[in-house]
C-alpha cells in the first residue's frame, strides 16, 4: 500500500480549478492516483476529493498544508488534508443491542477499518463482557435526565483524552445533547432502523409493521441536533411480505442496519465523504 | 390451462377450518391446486386463498356461491369466490404522464394480463393520439374545482356502463373524491412515485432531493380516501447518489414506477390480495 | 411460543390429500398454525409442509408418527414429522476465513438459531483461539491427501458420537469425500462465493475479475459428490465495478456470503426445506 | 443544456496526465464539467473521461481534434472527441418478441435517449405493424444458412448509408456473422437473458429452471464474435422462487432484459463507456 495524500475541497466552481490543482501536484512531481468531482447546482459548488502518491512528492509533508494555503485562498476553499496512514481513533457508543456493535468489531478484527477502537462508552452494563472479550476499553456512563449534563461531560473528556476522531452510535439509542454534537459536527456516525425520513424516532419496525409497508429499510447518518435529520451517508431496504411480525422484521432488520452501518464507517474513515447543508457527496 | 374456482377468504381462527374447507372440495371431487393460508395476529384472523381444478367438480359452477354458503356461515367467513376464465374489465386513468400508462398497455398486448381495458379516462387529451393508436376508448373529462363533482359523475356513469371491476390510476394525478372511492372500494390501484410513508403528497423526488436521501422508491396501493393512506400492495427502490438531479430521480423512478405498478395489476387480477384494515395480504 | 408439529411430505398428487390431512389433524383436535403446498410440474408431485399446535392434540407426541403411518402408505408419501421444540445440535467446518463463522456464532448468541453447536471442526488451528472465547469444541483435523481418508474417519466418528443433525462449511474450503456425503444427505449446508452455475470451482473472485462481470454473488446450497452442484438454498447479489478490485470484491462479497449461509441455515433448522432432485422447495 | 466536448482516454499512466489534459482546456478558456478517471492493475493504464464547456472555448469546435494531438502523442494516447450537440443513430435489430423493442422505442419517445432511429431490421416480419405504427423504417431480411452472407451485405449497405453508429440488438436472437461484428466494432449492444457467464447460449431460461437457481438475470453486453463473450455493460437479477415456472421466469425476466438494455443504450449514447479488452469501464 502506497501512502497518499488526499485533498478534499470545496468552492464556488470557476475555470481552471483542476488545472490550479492538478499542476500544484505535478509540479511537486505527485502522481494522481484518484480524482473525482461534482458540481453541485444550482448553486454552483464544487467539491472535490484528489488522492496522490506521496512517494517522490517533493513537498515535505509537514509543510504541504502551508504549501497548498495560497492556491485554497485563490479559490476560496474549504479544504482538508489527510494522509492514508493516520490511522484514526474511533469511539464506538453501545446500548444494550448487540448485533452492531458485534459487526463492528469483526469487520475491524479482519481489517476492514483502518482505525484503533480506544473506547467503548455505554449507557448500560449488558455489553461489557463481550467488549472485554475483546480487549476493549469498556466504560459505563449511566444516565438518567437529571444525570445527563453532567455524565455528557465525562463523556467529552474521554474523547478527548483518547483524541477521537469519529464517533460511531452502534445502536445507543439515546440523544446525545447539542454539546457533543456540536463538538464532534460530521464526525458522529448513527444508525437509524428504518428507511429515512419515513419512521424517524422511536419504534420504527412498529410503525412500518403497522403501515403494512413491503420493504424495511436502514439508514446511517451523521447526527446533527435535529433527530433523524443529519445528512444521510447510506440506505438500504429489504423487500418484506404480511407474513413478517415485529419480530420478524427486527431479525431481519438487523442484517441490513450492520452492512449500512458499516458502509457509513468505511467510507468516513477512508475520507470518502464530503458533507455540504443536509446532505453528503460520497465519492465510492 | 385449467378452468380454476378461487376462493378468498378471512374469519376468525379456530379449530377446523382447513379441514372443512378441504373436504367440501374433495367431497365434490375437486382437486386444490394451489393452498395458502396466514393467520394475522394477535386478532387471530385467518385468511385464506384455495385455488381448485373446475374438471369433474360434481356442482355446477353457477351453483358453488350456494353450496358454500352454510360452510361460511358456521364460520362467520368473508368470502368471494371468482373463477379463472372470467376476464375482468379495468379502466385506467390517465393524466399526461406517458409511461405508466404506455407500460400496462404494452404488458396487455403481451399477454401479461387476463383483462379487458374498454375504458381510458383522462382530464387531459394528451395521451389521446396513443390510445387511439392502440384502438382504445378513450373518454376526455377535464376537471376544474367547479366541475369535478360533475364530470365524477359521469366517470361513474361510464365505470357502470362497461362493467369495470378495477380502476388503474396510471399516474393520474388528481385525487379522487369518495363516490368513485367507496363505490370501488379496493378496487382502485394507485401509483405514488415514493417509498410510502416517505414523501407522501406532491412532488415526492424533489422532496426526497432536497432531503439527500440515497434511495428512491414507488409504492403501489389501494386508494382511499386519504391520500396516500390506503393498503400497500408493493413496493420497490432503487440506489441513486449525489450526482442525480430530481431530472435524473424522475427519469430512473419511471422504471420501477412501471414494474411496482404493474405488479399489483398483476396481482389484483390474479386474485392473489385480501385487504385487511390498512393492510394487505398477498398470497404472490 | 407454542410447541407444534411439523409435517414435511411429498407424494404424487391426487385428490383429497390436503382434505386427509387436515381431517387427521382436526380428527384429533388440532390447530394447524401454517400450511404451503407446491405441486412440481410437469412431474405432478406434491410438496407439502404443514405445521399443528401441539397443546390438546389427542395423539400424544410419542404416538404421531405411528398414527400417522396408514395415511401416508395411502397417498405414497416420502414424509417426516418434527417437532418444534427440538434443538438440533450443528457441527461448523470452518479453514482460516473468519467472517462465515463469526457472524453465524453471533447470530446464534443473538438466538436467531434454534440450535446447539457442540463441535468445530478445521484442518486448521487458525480459529481455534476464537472458537475456544466462545466456549466451543474446537477439534483440528489437519488434513493431507495421504490422511484424509482417515481423518474423515474420525470427523464421522466425531459427528455420530455428538449427535450432529446438520453440518455447516462456514467457508471450509475443502472438498468432502463420499463417505461424510452420503451420510449426511441434503444436512450440509456449504457457502460458495459466487451466483452458481457461474464460477463454480476455486477462486470465483478472480474470475469474476477477469471476466468484468458487473455483479458478484453467493450460493448456499446442500452439498453432494458433484463439486458446486447441490441444491441451491438462496442466492444473492451485490452490484460492483469496473473500480472494484479482487480485493474489494473479497470484501464486498463477505457480507453476502454471511447472510446468504445465514439465510439458509435458518431455513434448514426451521423444516423450512424440502429437498427434490437437485433442486429445494423452500417454504419461506 | 449546454454544448459539451467529451475526451475518452486511454493511456500507460505516468505522472502530469491530468495536469496536462486540465490545462490544455483551462488555457483554452474551457471550463470542466465533469471528470473521472479510472487506473487499471496491474497494467498501470489510465482510462479518463472529461467533459467541459464550449461556451468561450478559444480553439473553434472543428479544430480541437487537431489541436489536441501533440497532446495525445506526448503520452501515446488512444482517444476519442465527442460533443454532446451530436444527434447518434441506431439502428435497432429485432426478432419477434416484441417487449424490449417497444421499450426503447417507448424511452426514445420519452427523450430518454438523444438519438435517431432511422432504420430497423428484422429477420421475420412480426414487428413490422408496430415499427409502423411508430411511423419507423422497417427492414425485413429474412435469413437462412444460404442466404445469412448475402443479406448481411445487405445490411451492411443499409447500416452504412444510414450513417448508423450503434447497432441495438433488441432480442434478435441471431448470431451475427464477424463482418458486420468487425465493422461496429464496440458498437454492437447486445441483450442475454441471463447473468453472465452463466446460461450463455440458447434458452437460458430454461437451464435456470433445471438447475434450480434462485436468481434469474439478464446482461448488456457489446458483441464480439464469440457468443455471449463480449465486454458486459451492466447486470440486473431478480429473485425467483420453486413456485416460478419456465414462463414465469421468461415473463419476469423481460422487465430486468428491458431495464438492463436501456441502460446500456443510455451509457454508450452518453458516451460513458470505454472498452479494455474484454472488460468495460463505466463512468456512470
Amino acid at each position: 500500500m502506497k501512502t497518499t495524500a488526499i485533498l478534499l475541497l470545496s468552492c464556488p466552481d470557476q475555470k481552471g480549478i483542476v488545472a490550479a490543482i492538478s499542476n500544484f501536484i505535478f509540479q511537486h512531481t505527485g502522481n494522481i492516483l484518484y480524482a473525482a468531482q461534482h458540481t453541485a447546482q444550482p448553486e454552483n459548488i464544487l467539491f472535490m476529493r484528489i488522492e496522490w502518491d506521496l512517494d517522490n512528492f517533493s513537498i515535505p509533508r509537514n509543510e504541504i498544508r502551508q504549501a497548498f494555503i495560497p492556491l485554497a485562498e485563490r479559490f476560496k476553499m474549504k479544504w482538508a488534508i489527510r494522509f492514508s496512514d493516520y490511522v484514526p481513533k474511533v469511539a464506538v457508543f453501545v446500548s444494550s443491542h448487540i448485533h452492531c456493535f458485534h459487526d463492528l468489531i469483526l469487520r475491524h478484527r479482519m481489517g476492514e477499518f483502518q482505525a484503533e477502537i480506544p473506547l467503548v462508552i455505554s449507557n448500560h452494563n449488558d455489553l461489557k463482557p463481550i467488549a472485554e472479550q475483546y480487549s476493549l476499553n469498556f466504560m459505563h456512563f449511566p444516565i438518567t435526565p437529571e444525570t445527563k449534563k453532567k455524565q455528557e461531560e465525562k463523556e467529552i473528556e474521554e474523547l478527548i483524552k483518547h483524541n477521537i476522531d469519529l464517533v460511531v452510535l452502534a445502536r445507543y439509542m439515546r440523544i446525545l445533547s447539542g454539546n457533543i454534537v456540536n463538538l464532534y459536527k460530521n464526525r458522529i456516525i448513527n444508525i437509524h432502523h428504518s428507511f429515512l425520513p419515513a419512521f424517524a424516532g422511536g419504534r420504527p419496525y412498529q410503525h412500518a409493521y403497522e403501515r403494512g409497508v413491503k420493504i424495511i429499510g436502514a439508514t446511517s447518518h451523521y447526527v446533527t441536533e435535529d433527530l433523524d435529520e443529519g445528512p444521510i451517508i447510506a440506505q438500504d431496504i429489504i423487500q418484506i411480505t404480511h407474513r413478517d411480525s415485529v419480530e420478524d422484521m427486527v431479525l431481519k432488520g438487523k442484517d441490513i442496519e450492520r452492512t449500512v452501518l458499516a458502509k457509513a464507517v468505511r467510507l468516513h474513515l477512508a475520507n470518502k465523504i464530503l458533507v455540504y447543508g443536509s446532505k453528503t457527496i460520497v465519492f465510492d
